[in-house]
């Protein structure tokens, strides 16, 4: 038998070191495991392990080594680009988190939180509220998506811009490595230079080094005032003269900057029950801006009043709504995050989660909608995103009438024709999502060569049988 | 001939990629580059290059490939803890990047700095303060350390409270590797999840794995105000709890909370001419509080006024005073820039640069003096540093009328004295100033043997020869 069948024998040995309640095998438990939400991916494994402890996570991957089994790592299975599926072989075990679940730790005094990989996003901010704090992490999917998963594919999300990605919130880990040893590294420090930084190598790598089973996380004080704008603009230009303002004035304060085109707002009006649009006129363009204050709801609200009666003085700005109440920045909040769900009903969607300076938002968005226009006439890009971080999220939907199948069959075209546009900016084709399976073949051919070369030496370092999520990201 | 030796025929071949000028072989010549100012650490090479290009830097690490050389590289030679000097052998060459100091860019919009690694830090202030911009790494040695040494000491510093240490503030680094290739990774990008995290493998390696010959750097807004107060407390834990408070309060416009011992204090006043108390009483312990706002200077002014009334009423704070004037801001600063050289002529000092979670600072300082008095009775800890960060330069001056000789022999003994305690406060021994050659025998004790065989596998994998600053670190 080939080393990569997974013989009764060995299926027996690794539904013992769980268990045989956590041991799935049947098929319609296993199928939640090997579907992703949007059935971009699907995949097949004859087993789905579920540990109950790091312990049982460390025997697990002893015995993969052993038996030279690949292992998929997966917590709460919402990752956008097949990094938490197995692939069709049949001969990879999915190993589940989500029973690694305990909080071990807050300390309101030094501003962490210790928590395991499986424990639900939603959760670590309930915990850090309880404690008079704010976990800034923050997704659409933080309802089901699991810390260790939003650390293993470095999440951003809509806080990034004042609190920093999930990296920047990660001050230690713990990992249990190929091999099956557990590397301890829970520490509390913002400043340790003893030696190279081995937890930022395990962030963001998508599980393909090894499985963090847990994280100290950083807490920062709840904010006293939050308030929130909707803004409307001519241009992109003009959202980022008013982002260096906001930025300039509120330092931190500026807690999020999201830019969106007048089309995904109409998506969101057209198909989502209950959307109302907040400014009386329509614009090209949409801002929605959160200032947040340490102080008081008052200091808040006077920040951006003073930021936007400035920058509508100065042109930049064509309209604004403050949200009244907690209901209404609710609604403001809602018709940003219910984008993505709104472009389904107008077809296919070809999305992209791109990166580039600041700066160069105006000219990307300018070339890459003159590069959608030349891949697919009549094709309607709906973009928006962070554009604090230089993160748009920048999809494009079919053009009106048109088959969704034959646009769908562009997908590739057009991914290399936005593509082309940020690398020229100097961009990066995954900002927040990842490289999983969906850009592999993209990372490998457009990466600089040295960069792959160091990437595959830190693999093989770190996993030499190629066990740990094998076909992931490099 | 070993493979290490420099025969005339390899230093001929090394010194024509830089040019007779800038390859030195006079003694005198290379005295400064095989010195640090404190003495601790002297070194012997036979030859100094002084490249003036990556490419240069890059032929030079293939000629040493090729040649089985180890290199240094060496920046401003200001590090604490050898890392930038020699060993003994006379086989090692010293490549310095002084002549690499060219600003490359400065992007007002992006807010960002393009810098190769022989700018000295000072200069970077200077050319971020002519952009309206802050570029907010500062140490007591910002007029001759250099960035490439800052970012491969991963340097910290007073500022890092509210806007990170040198890793926090770099987005992107350009690389000669060993083998002579250059990865070039000079990007803008807030976000980018395309791969494994390399760029901070080679921030705070300490040139062992490769040698950083560029980076993009974040600028950030420049305070509109920014007030300094001095503060007498009576013990570390009020300390904290003014932390917390004016945390919560200020946010990241709490831009430095510096905690110092009153003997700090004391040896200023006695041995720096025309430093003056800001106190009228004296207190066993004082904080330097910096409160900065991107709003107005009367915003910072009211806002530490606020902290200091309400932190006074709750009978946290015995006295303060905030500077009047630019003059006694600077004078307040001084007061602690001046704790390190204000040592010397108590005599003998015993350095440690520990950090422990920022709640355990009240435990490690009460734990860290009794330990001391138990090692060598009647040394005075001169304990001072960035409390925000949980980061404390925890000197031990010795005992009054002792022997300088017979107390500096303790060194050993009274690190570990102290190491212990920050080990049992899950700390670090080396918060800001790296490993070097000071701390590596330390790491390799006392490290978790699975950390070191990563780190281990890592430098194998970068530097398969041991050519790159050998015997640092790891």
């Amino acid at each position: 038998m080939s080393d990569h069948d997974i013989s009764p024998e060995i299926t027996a040995r690794f539904a013992a070191i769980v268990g045989e309640r956590y041991a799935l095998t049947a098929p319609d438990d296993i199928a939640p495991f090997v579907h992703e939400r949007r059935g971009f991916f699907v995949g097949r494994t004859p087993l789905v392990l579920k540990p109950g402890s790091v312990e049982e996570v460390s025997r697990i991957m002893r015995l993969a080594t052993e038996t030279r089994t690949p292992i998929v790592p997966q917590s709460g299975n919402t990752g956008l680009v097949g990094g938490q599926i197995p692939d069709q072989s049949g001969r990879e075990v999915v190993l589940s988190l989500v029973r690694l679940d305990r909080i071990r730790e807050v300390d309101v005094l030094s501003n962490t939180i210790t928590a395991e990989a499986g424990v639900i996003l939603q959760n670590l901010h309930d915990a850090a509220d309880g404690a008079d704090r704010l976990f800034p992490l923050s997704l659409a999917s933080k309802g089901s998506c699991r810390i260790g998963g939003n650390l293993s594919s470095n999440a951003g999300g809509t806080d990034v811009l004042a609190y920093g990605n999930a990296r920047e919130l990660c001050l230690g880990v713990e990992v249990v490595m190929p091999n099956g040893e557990i590397f301890d590294d829970l520490r509390k420090l913002k400043k340790d230079n003893t030696g190279y930084d081995l937890k930022n190598l395990f962030v963001g790598a998508e599980g393909t080094l090894g499985i963090i089973t847990a994280a100290v996380l950083k807490l920062v004080p709840k904010p006293k005032g939050r308030e929130v704008a909707w803004v409307g603009l001519e241009s992109p230009a003009a959202a980022l003269r008013l982002f260096g303002r906001a930025l300039d004035k509120a330092g931190s304060g500026l807690t999020a900057f999201e830019l969106m085109r007048a089309i995904t707002l109409d998506f969101v009006l057209r198909h989502i029950p209950g959307s109302v649009a907040p400014l009386a006129g329509s614009y090209p363009w949409y801002v929605l801006m959160e200032i947040s204050s340490g102080r008081s709801a008052e200091d808040a609200r006077t920040l951006i009043e003073d930021i936007l009666g400035e920058a509508f003085e100065a042109g930049i700005v064509g309209d604004a709504a403050i949200a009244e109440s907690l209901a209404q920045a609710k609604a403001f909040w809602s018709l940003r995050e219910d984008m993505s769900d709104a472009q389904k009903p107008e077809g296919g969607s070809i999305k992209h989660d791109i990166s580039v300076p600041v700066a160069s938002i105006p000219a990307f968005i300018e070339q890459a909608m003159a590069a959608v226009e030349r891949t697919v006439p009549g094709a309607r890009p709906v973009c928006f995103g962070h554009m604090g971080d230089g993160n748009l999220h920048f999809n494009v939907s079919q053009p009106v009438g048109a088959s969704r199948e034959a646009y769908m069959a562009r997908y590739h075209d057009m991914n290399a024709a936005v593509h082309a546009v940020v690398r020229a900016l100097s961009g990066s084709i995954s900002a927040e999502h990842g490289i999983g399976q969906l850009k592999r073949d993209e990372l490998l051919e457009t990466a600089p060569p040295v960069a792959i070369d160091l990437m595959r030496r830190v693999k093989k370092a770190f996993d030499p049988l190629g066990i740990m999520n094998p076909g992931k990201v490099i």
